[in-house]
């Protein structure tokens, strides 16, 4: 049996066309002619990426969301997604959340398959984008000095994760239909030296994009904005599905969207995080590679 | 609980947009600047649409083959594709076929995810491809007096499915690893009324042309080519899985490749198939909408 990180390695030497981005990428950016295409799917599984008892019509939102969140990434526009969808219960309310979401950002629904298993329900969702500022953001851009930033608060999905499992009143908004970040992703293309969206954790994140670039991102927890208490926030800065944008610019680069300042890019030292001067304690995942649910 | 035919239904009324076809063709046609771009995404899930004997490279190459055969019948070429992987057993035969057939059809692969489930295993393709000719022919176009054609012989996956479920040593090429017609697509394109792929049965995907162009179909039977003996001439026009193009053009069309005519399409009348002067049997599937395994 392949293990997961075996698989990949395997996909990735067949994937040597420059637009898959080594499949180390949030999406493939391929030229068409005179236009840049930016290409992504991700696939959700019942009851490891999503609680079985979600409302469907979330289970929509969050699909498309966080398939238009890599695009916004990229600073790309939506064109249309391809849906694969598995039938089961509570389809009409899967359909309206589906309807509500690609309403929100504008993005037609271009087609797609419907299968019936009996197993977990799993879904699958291709979003298409045309890039709006070429070269497209990468995860391997960041530069010597770069500052580091962060475009909003985090912990806000997980605390709307934990209201949903306890059926709790407090507000799940935020992990119950995540917000891709469309318009900040394309006012910042054209300036950010790195980018990429916050999905697994800030900290795992910023380690991808810190070896994707070669460097090490020297990172000031305690200015990392949170929405959690001051004592959750390790799990805040480790927990994912925030979807905010964590990007690298030139110190003196004047940022067309608010953002938060978390730390500067410095050349390569022995480990690619450094948190307030350390490097993560042994051990320390930094976020959340394989969590099921989530 | 909403079945598939209403859940494509609600689908249907989201998807307005004129590049979804009504979500009524073999892919979305989607204009982006000066390029036409052509998409299909299509699901297998095991036990369904893949018997679970069956070797993971063949699973492999039929997901990609199918999802190409929906672009070779929209005259496309293919740009890449983006993978939905669920692990399991014999993930290392399933690279060695992902990397045959894009090898073959000389496809990059760009991306896609990667999951985990302790379900039946179901994987889910999106092609995309660039249209060679426009306007790229669709399922609607046939009009009164066109000839009907079908591009090669029928039957030959049947006999390949029996081959791989009886574990007999007879030819199950046809079943296990079907081949895309890109060629001959391109080639029709440009004189074609309405092109489709044979995925579910010459005449239940005949009746689906017929339909979308408002017309009816006249087959005449014996004249289509199959791969099987004769006394199993109904099975071979109602298996699908052959993957041949089902084409109407004018008469006086001088056809690019090699096809047979298999009829003549008239105005709408009572059905929209006529087989062999009469309407089919009330009852009469005509293909496999819902089979499984298949």
């Amino acid at each position: 049996m392949v293990d997961e990180a075996d698989f990949i390695a395997r996909l990735r030497a067949i994937a040597t066309h420059p637009a898959a981005r080594g499949l180390d990428d949030d999406a493939a950016v391929l030229t068409v002619g005179s236009e840049t295409l930016v290409m992504t799917h991700d696939t959700l599984v019942e009851g490891v990426h999503v609680l079985p008892e979600q409302d469907p019509a979330d289970i929509a939102w969050k699909l498309v969301a966080v398939n238009l969140s890599d695009l916004a990434a990229k600073g790309a526009e939506p064109l249309g997604i391809l849906l694969s969808h598995m039938l089961g219960a509570g389809d009409d309310r899967f359909v309206e959340g589906l309807h509500e979401v690609l309403d929100r950002y504008d993005v037609p629904l271009l087609g797609g398959d419907t299968v019936a298993s009996p197993g977990p329900r799993v879904w699958g969702l291709t979003a298409i984008g045309r890039a709006t500022h070429a070269p497209v953001p990468s995860r391997a851009g960041a530069r010597v000095g770069d500052a580091i930033f962060v475009s909003g608060t985090l912990g806000a999905a997980l605390a709307g994760f934990e209201a949903v499992r306890d059926g709790s009143d407090g507000d799940s908004a935020a992990y119950r239909r995540p917000v891709p970040l469309l318009a900040d992703g394309q006012a910042l293309a054209p300036l950010v030296t790195a980018m990429m969206d916050i999905s697994d954790g800030l900290l795992l994140d910023a380690r991808r994009m810190a070896e994707a670039s070669g460097r090490t991102f020297a990172i000031d927890t305690r200015s990392v904005p949170i929405a959690l208490p001051e004592d959750r926030r390790e799990e805040a800065l480790r927990w994912g599905d925030d979807y905010q944008l964590l990007f690298t610019a030139p110190e003196s680069a004047e940022l067309p969207v608010p953002a938060h300042r978390i730390g500067t890019v410095r050349s390569a030292g022995g480990h690619p995080l450094l948190l307030d001067g350390e490097p993560p304690e042994p051990g320390d995942t930094l976020g959340y590679e394989h969590r099921a649910p989530r």
